[in-house]
């Protein structure tokens, strides 16, 4: 490829991206698409809803949303979107300042190095081969890899100092994001799983008679996991024909704990009744220990959460293991109500791990079978191997302009469409893996796509470009540095390439939110469908830091290599700043916390990419015989290794555990203020189980924050109100029923 | 080499060692040598010493210590020399089970069919060659490899069962050592390092207020770790001349807690006045805070024993993460008394990671470059280079006896020898890690000489026996199957002759513990020195458990490959057996307990050495085309690593950590039985910090359970009397200057 070529192709994309922008900023200020582009606004009911007059202005392309999304301050977007999104948007600061200074040194010092590494006489730099600017360009023991050897250095160093900043700073963030927040009913509640059965006892009392013997101080009660039974569903169904009368709006009144559910209209009943009957049923059942289905849901039950009277009981028993038997009584801090993933609580402990070794054999298999369209999507770069396969396309080949097309940006979006079948389905596989929360599992999943991203599209790239059926090349690790450092060179242009494509269209088409454009346009204008479900998605994290953390990668690993990428990522890096707060800001709505633990994970993915920046300038000072800048780099690669290791100590455990200091500080703090008693009597109610089957495992979190918003509740009341009717029927009698039973009972006692 | 050459070194190798034992069994008879062979009893006082009368029948080899060793019970043997013992005997009880079945199954079955592999004609056995009976004779595609894939399931499932079975026993056994034994001071205390220092608060009062604030409710007290300062020394030194003329013999009645010390005799001072001394020293030092060497002292303390009310309390202190920054009050449980490493505990906890990698890093080095003399030994099999490299003995080696010796014996004693020089290094490599107990350094050198002895006995004899100069085949994972299946069944000569004389030998020179023998020989009868030390040696884990280990890897490996070596290993075994359980009942004395911890690192290398048998099958059935068979050893390979992943969920914490359970059982029973008072008495004083530059390293452990027996304290005592006098002297002035001190402030103020 020419460096015409790589111009031509960022001259397309620069265009498409100016198009899409400006396509965003007139689609943003129509109406009909404000459920697409201020979905958090809409559901957090801030957002002013607008008069749908016409005017001339509203066609105009503006930039007034990129200035809203850049003077934003971070703790604006820490108090509507969580700190996750701090900790995302941070990940792009740092690439922002790693990758300026790298540019700099690079294109400034390395670049012209490059270009005159060989004495020969450069005329017309546009029909000049790209290779001319990489570092295969410099012949061999040529004095000039000192240049190489200093930039590394000025690379690793500054940024393992912005590294070690940033992990202090999100630290810093994480702790005053725990001890600042109000309180989490998690923080006080410990999941227990893997409870022994005992045939005397029910298990309500196992659990009881444990907690009160070894941790009688602090235990305040517990509530059951139960699998849905016959009983458990009845109740449910009565659950659900309640929800479909009643309008729920996520107001932020309701969201700092206070119910404003409004009276459903058809029975005079109050809203929160079938709240009272549920709480009788459960006291019902709870007395009827005769009842055989009662023990047998017992029987059948997965676990437990323990509530604690303080934060720091909960941190110790969760902490410390409690049976002798480490497979019996198994604890862990609960996850927030919010979080909790109730389907995967009801999997028996004794099959997580199992589940966890399936999950990691199936997802590697996955890796190494996605090879093949990658090999696929290489062997397309090879014009003349195209011409072979499809001869009728020979005309339109041999013309220059289709040819740049198909070799600079067909194969880039081909590889990019069959990644977008990876999420989905790592995201399955950590369902299956048995996470207990949400954001485990969206962690877990973005860690596979991320080990998936790395290989599939860096190593298969580069290893299978050039030795496309030398497979075996990955059994001989010795060999990688050297191997690594004559095939990275050569790769350069489709990284280039791909940058272009996967890195700038995918922020275009992150901000346009093509598919819910669309859907929002059929939907409304098409079907003039008005009742519509207006759905606020949560932010994809698992997709999208692999995507940034792929891109930093890339730009360490071809710094020195290939300068002429630095510019192109710099660019994204900026555009993909500002695209990312515009959309956390309006669109995604937090579903749930992670606390940062997402920085670990890019904190250990940047060490990693250090480090083979350095592995594979390495392999090219052995190749260009340079034994003194090769002694230095394995010097750096050592001191690299123990940067990481320090941060390791100092900070990963921080983003795993609380500490004695600030949980026994909060919880002084709330007994003090006398908020402790307030506390107690939220928990029982904290964790309600609406099983998955019943509402939608999209909704299976019970503390739902938005509700579908039902346009006009009468509408559906017709359908419903004879399933509502016949259940109400149902519950009063089973109801009446039990009392009689257990009055029974007593007259038999 | 032939079958006949085996017989040979077998037959040198059967008279070896039946002499050794015979000479074992009448040197034991003989007085001066009790010391070597009763070291334990003889501590124990519990040996009667016999009058030294001659008689015939003390020169007639008996088998009586054999019955002996072989009739003591297990609880017995518990008793006298700890659980590890226990452990390290159930390994050869394990080891014996297995390869009793192995045996059966690979004599009976596998060697025929091995034999007979090709089509050819034997008539002389003596004179075949060793490979006949190696699975190298088999032909290719050959329908006779099921017999071997059935041995292979067999001898797996076998060892699996027999393993988890294990590993539930020694687990319970573990279990009863933590609730039946006495209460150990270990269980109440933590140990704190890492303490920030803050200007204008003693560190002693830091220490205090973090744990009364954080920990009030079950903080006891706390001792700060000192580094030697002038003070403490003087101390010493009146210490040390103190206890020169104090006779202190380990009694049973001390050990269970009643201090037994005699009247020293010149003085007339009655013998615990220097403790009374010392307790008044530390008092006045606390009161002095003005002194710049008690705030310099302080400055310099790398960490605290805090003691606490319950074992809970401190089992919580040391799993909960204490400050929010992970590398401040680093918490870990601190080792019973006698175990602790004193001189580790002053290492600065911040250097503990980079020793831990540096150390890493040291072992694998020298693991690597210690090729250099195996490859020698190697050498030296091949007749042909021996004769080049030694023309003058060309003559001696064409004798067919000496080029026997040479083949099959001297190889092995090589490598023997040279692997003397390993463990007083690797435990080197431990001490500077930084571990802070004694036994957490035994263990890790343990596992440094395992990870040696697998690469350099088995790996690189199997790799570098024929391809010496190829040590690139260690960078080609993917073809070690194939390259170890035709390379192990080729050095089977070479393990049978090594399981001969390094396995028969060394139970040899262990039971006739040659150098203590000419040691004490000399000392006592040369040199007729009758004041000698009397050291008695704790039990060396950390040699013997990796060379067991090692024997066992060679079963598995070559239990199909090459039969033969099975009846030799079931001899070693069985041998081994006897003769470690005789000198763990005489010669050894355990100086601290590990509490079974060795046996996760047994379990894990006996479930290595099994997948390593089958990833050799799997090469074998590969090159000799059998694909049904290969396709069979996979699933057992995935078997085989599910059960070790299930028996890590299922046990390995027990080995970890203690359980809530247990820990608040026994704190319930020694509060209702009124025994805690007494043991928060007892734990001020558990740990004394003997500074091991004073005493000699080995006795630093403060509570030393054999200390040296003077026969005649008067002798040394004209020497040391002066000493003695002087520092008495010093030690009162010193002590009436700080009360005069003390007093003149209480003036002032």
């Amino acid at each position: 490829m020419e460096f015409s070529a790589l111009l031509t192709s960022a001259g397309i994309n620069i265009a498409v991206c100016i198009l899409f922008l400006s396509l965003y900023s007139v689609l943003r200020k129509q109406p009909h698409n404000f459920s697409v582009y201020f979905g958090r606004r809409l559901a957090e009911e801030k957002f002013q809803k607008q008069d749908d007059y016409f005017s001339f202005e509203r066609l105009l392309p503006t930039a007034g949303w990129i200035v809203k999304a850049y003077w934003c301050t971070e703790e604006e977007i820490r108090q509507v979107a969580g700190l996750d999104s701090v900790v995302f948007l941070r990940l792009f600061i740092f690439s922002i300042r790693i990758f300026s200074i790298t540019s700099l040194i690079c294109v400034f010092g390395v670049l012209p190095v490059n270009y005159h590494g060989k004495e020969i006489t450069h005329d017309h730099i546009p029909t000049e081969p790209l290779n001319v600017f990489t570092i295969a360009n410099i012949i061999e023991e040529s004095q000039k890899l000192w240049v190489h050897c200093i930039a590394l250095y000025i690379i690793t160093i500054s940024a393992c100092i912005l590294l070690f900043n940033e992990y202090k700073y999100i630290s810093r963030k994480r702790l005053a994001h725990i001890t600042g927040s109000s309180p989490n009913p998690g923080h006080f509640t410990v999941l227990v799983r893997s409870i022994p059965k005992s045939d005397n006892e029910l298990l309500d009392d196992t659990i009881r008679n444990f907690f009160v013997n070894y941790h009688g101080s602090s235990y305040l009660s517990h509530q059951m996991i139960l699998r849905k039974g016959h009983f458990q569903s009845f109740v449910d169904r009565a659950e659900r024909a309640y929800r479909k009368f009643v309008r729920v709006r996520l107001s932020v009144s309701e969201r700092n704990g206070k119910s404003s559910m409004s009276r459903c209209g058809v029975c005079g009943v109050r809203a929160s009744s079938f709240q009272i009957y549920r709480n009788k049923f459960i006291e019902a059942k709870k007395a009827d220990l005769t009842n055989p289905e009662v023990v047998d849901a017992q029987k059948n039950c997965p676990g437990a959460l323990v509530f604690f009277k303080t934060r720091y009981a909960a941190v110790v028993a969760s902490r410390v293991l409690q049976s002798s038997n480490p497979m019996l009584w198994v604890t862990d801090l609960a996850p927030e109500p919010r979080d909790v993933y109730w389907s995967n609580l009801w999997i028996p402990y004794k099959q997580i791990w199992l589940r966890k070794l399936a999950t990691l054999a199936a997802s590697v298999v996955f890796m190494f079978v996605f090879i093949i369209p990658v090999a696929f999507v290489q062997s397309m770069m090879q014009l003349e191997q195209l011409k072979k396969m499809f001869p009728n396309l020979r005309g339109l080949l041999n013309k220059s302009f289709f040819a740049r097309v198909v070799t600079g940006y067909l194969p880039s979006v081909v590889l990019l469409l069959s990644l977008y079948t990876v999420p989905p389905l790592m995201m399955l596989f950590s369902s299956i893996e048995g996470s207990i929360s949400r954001s485990g599992r969206k962690r877990s999943a973005c860690l596979k796509i991320l080990f998936f991203t790395v290989w599939n599209v860096f190593f298969v790239n580069v290893l299978s470009g050039s030795v496309l059926n030398q497979l075996n090349v990955f059994t001989r690790p010795k060999d990688m540095p050297t191997m690594l450092a004559e095939l990275v060179p050569k790769q350069a242009t489709f990284f280039i390439t791909y940058v272009l494509t996967s890195g700038w269209a995918s922020l275009c088409s992150e901000i346009l939110q093509v598919y819910n454009l669309v859907y929002n346009f059929f939907s409304k204008c098409i079907f003039c469908c008005h009742q519509n479900t207006e759905y606020v998605y949560s932010f994809p994290y698992h997709t999208e830091v692999p995507k940034v953390l792929l891109f930093i990668l890339l730009g360490f690993t071809f710094a020195i290599m290939a300068p002429l990428i630095l510019p192109f990522l710099l660019v994204y890096f900026c555009l993909g700043y500002l695209v990312y707060r515009n959309q956390i800001l309006n669109v995604y709505y937090p579903k749930y916390e992670m606390g940062g633990k997402l920085w670990p994970i890019m904190h250990n993915t940047i060490v990693f990419s250090l480090v083979l920046m350095q592995v594979i300038a390495l392999g090219v000072f052995t190749i260009k015989h340079s034994p003194v800048a090769t002694g230095f780099t394995i010097l750096l690669l050592v001191a690299t290794i123990l940067f990481n290791e320090y941060c390791r100590h100092r900070f990963s455990r921080i983003f795993e555990a609380y500490s004695a200091q600030d949980v026994i500080e909060l919880d002084r703090d709330d007994e003090q203020s006398g908020r402790m008693q307030e506390i107690h009597q939220h928990l029982q109610d904290a964790y309600s189980q609406t099983p998955p089957g019943a509402e939608g495992s999209s909704r299976s979190g019970g503390q739902v924050p938005i509700e579908l918003i039902l346009e006009d509740p009468a509408q559906e009341a017709s359908e419903s109100s004879q399933e509502l009717c016949d259940t109400v029927q149902e519950v009063s009698e089973a109801h009446e029923h039990s009392i009689e039973e257990a009055a029974g009972k007593a007259h038999c006692v």
